[in-house]
């Protein structure tokens, strides 16, 4: 067997295996949106399979609130779960490593090796904290545009995210028209509404009216775990959809311990929550959080363009937009909503909307109907 | 003119005016559900119009988790606004004080008078704090009873409430089906699905985690306030609709508080939700929120009678169950399921949806096509 056999004897057994992530280090300065300047950045990424001699091969994925560039694989053999799209990208899958060069980074602002509140700021030798600067959507992929260019990509095949995901995806689509080719936003929005503004606010100062959040100054390995919890909890409940949570939990107790008139748990859905939101607080930084959702708040195409169809107006790549049925929280209207502004602007953009029932996270499952639309639209 | 000519003159304008809360004392002991007692209670209650001769032409508002007894009129002419009910009852209103005698008690377990965590107990000249027993809405129905017999009311013309008042009024035709005429349950559930579980677990955890709880023992002009904020503004969010919030809301900045790049108040959103937690704090109490949450978590009709038909089967009354097309915590399926039930029991139940865009909060709100549901209800 030759090594090119050997490649491909791999590849088929569809998946990616061991990845290690890289660290890329802009040595310069970077101007925010807001005006403020960090004199250096780190964005730690992963990538899968090979880039072609074109350098054009290129799939980014962006990811969510809380997810990280850790989306495909495993860090090691021990790993008990692997990263957090890997049922959709690897050798053979719907993002095709056989075919594409998948990369994915930590965004700015972010808790998981890219520069973030928790970094040191050369300056001052201290982690920044909320010296940090404000950080929008179009902050990540500006600095994902200097990480490609770093690697010399000549152009995006694809960018495929869902959430804030999504919206990373439209604002690549409108901010470097000549260098993607193919979007498919997800379970997002143009700009959040009311409610989810709410919800995030809620979600801030549970985290903020933590004493131990102490202005964002906690220690590394401290800080205010109370209030990053409830925000957890309760973002997590506005991810899923009544139908799947009675079909998990409905009003079921825990086994063994169905101990009545107590405030301990007393419902699975209860002991859920605990333990997804100490699962949470061990591997998320609480000052990220509160920059990654006033992130979200800030994202209103139409306010930063004049209007959607402004916004739209430069874009040449192909959009598939895929809503979900159940996200109550970017509903699909929202997501319909973008593909009629791109429509009237003669852009290339279909809606799909797909009737899984998992809520927000629909577009994280397993379904071959979702793999069949990724496939499909990555393989035309 | 004689004084009942000044009555009719008085109640032709349409309020009620001034009133005053009235103590029931109950001296004797009374078992909770949970099998737990209190040596004696007291229920806190309002009462609008007259008791006929027969003392049959009662109308019981039963009150929803946050609410209570001052459900009409004002309690000075300094009031800026009327019990929470105020539009539905009065004379000449839906529930017409002129016909009939309108009675609302705050619940036990309750912080607005009535006896709950907060009050003495007798025994040890101590407040109960969480050594009161648990509460189950059926709970709430028993010690109303009492308190209307000790005003030898002979029988219900109707129970009225939303949410959990809703669920109060279902309890109130099983539990006592001679006794009951007519039923409005709106904007309810038989039974709590997971998310509604979920979001007040959340809450509960707000207040508990909040260092300032302290099992519950805090002194009552003190206690978990932050925590109890949160667990408001989360709550809040599920009682509004997110087309509402659009409307009133949006995207909109506080006047001349526009700055950006803040973790301050950016959307009105956020103040509006700040102002809300403010004034809950100023009148509600924690440990009762968290008494009143597990009682809305405890209600399952199905659980507790074998199924719903079963529990349905006693039901003598006539029914009108109201749900709301925006409302997504207690969602107009559950509504409808509740009447589908009654009817399969042989039950004289009628269900209708209203298009109201409030939220599960549309039962609150001045709706022409409400108050004649109601109207038309008591006058058939």
């Amino acid at each position: 067997m030759n090594p090119a056999e050997e490649d491909i004897a791999h590849a088929t057994d569809g998946e990616i295996g061991l990845v290690s992530p890289q660290d890329f280090r802009f040595p310069n300065p970077f101007e925010f949106e807001s005006g403020q300047s960090i004199p250096e950045f780190t964005l730690r990424y992963e990538s899968y399979g090979r880039l072609n001699a074109a350098r054009d091969n290129v799939v980014l994925v962006a990811h969510a609130l809380t997810g990280d560039h850790h989306c495909a694989g495993v860090h090691s053999l021990h790993d008990r779960k692997p990263g957090w799209w890997n049922s959709l990208i690897g050798p053979g899958k719907p993002i095709d490593t056989n075919r594409f060069f998948v990369l994915c980074a930590n965004c700015i602002g972010g808790c998981q090796g890219s520069t973030g509140p928790k970094s040191i700021n050369p300056a001052t030798g201290q982690p920044y904290n909320l010296s940090f600067p404000f950080v929008t959507i179009r902050d990540m992929v500006r600095t994902q545009k200097i990480l490609l260019d770093s690697l010399e990509i000549s152009s995006l095949y694809a960018v495929i995210g869902g959430s804030m995901g999504g919206m990373q995806v439209l604002q690549w689509a409108i901010e470097y028209p000549e260098f993607v080719r193919r979007i498919i936003p997800m379970a997002t929005t143009w700009r959040q509404n009311a409610m989810a503004i709410a919800f995030d606010e809620v979600g801030r100062q549970a985290i903020m009216q933590d004493p131990e959040w102490d202005q964002g100054n906690y220690e590394e390995d401290q800080g205010p775990n109370v209030g990053l919890a409830i925000a957890r909890m309760m973002a997590h409940i506005t991810y899923l959809s009544d139908q799947s949570m009675d079909r998990k939990f409905g009003r079921k107790r825990p086994e063994g311990k169905g101990k009545r008139y107590s405030f301990d748990i007393e419902f699975e859905v209860e002991s859920y929550l605990r333990y997804q939101a100490q699962s949470f607080i061990n591997r998320f930084d609480a000052n990220t959080y509160l920059y990654f959702t006033r992130a979200l708040g800030y994202f209103d195409l139409a306010a930063a363009y004049g209007s959607l169809d402004e916004a739209f107006k430069s874009i040449q790549c192909k959009a598939l937009s895929i809503g979900f049925t159940s996200d109550w929280l970017f509903p699909p209207e929202q997501n319909r909503e973008i593909v009629l502004a791109m429509l009237r602007q003669g852009v290339e953009a279909s809606y799909t909307e797909l009737g899984l029932d998992l809520g927000h996270d629909s577009f994280l499952i397993d379904s071959e109907e979702l793999f069949s639309l990724v496939r499909n639209f990555l393989d035309n």
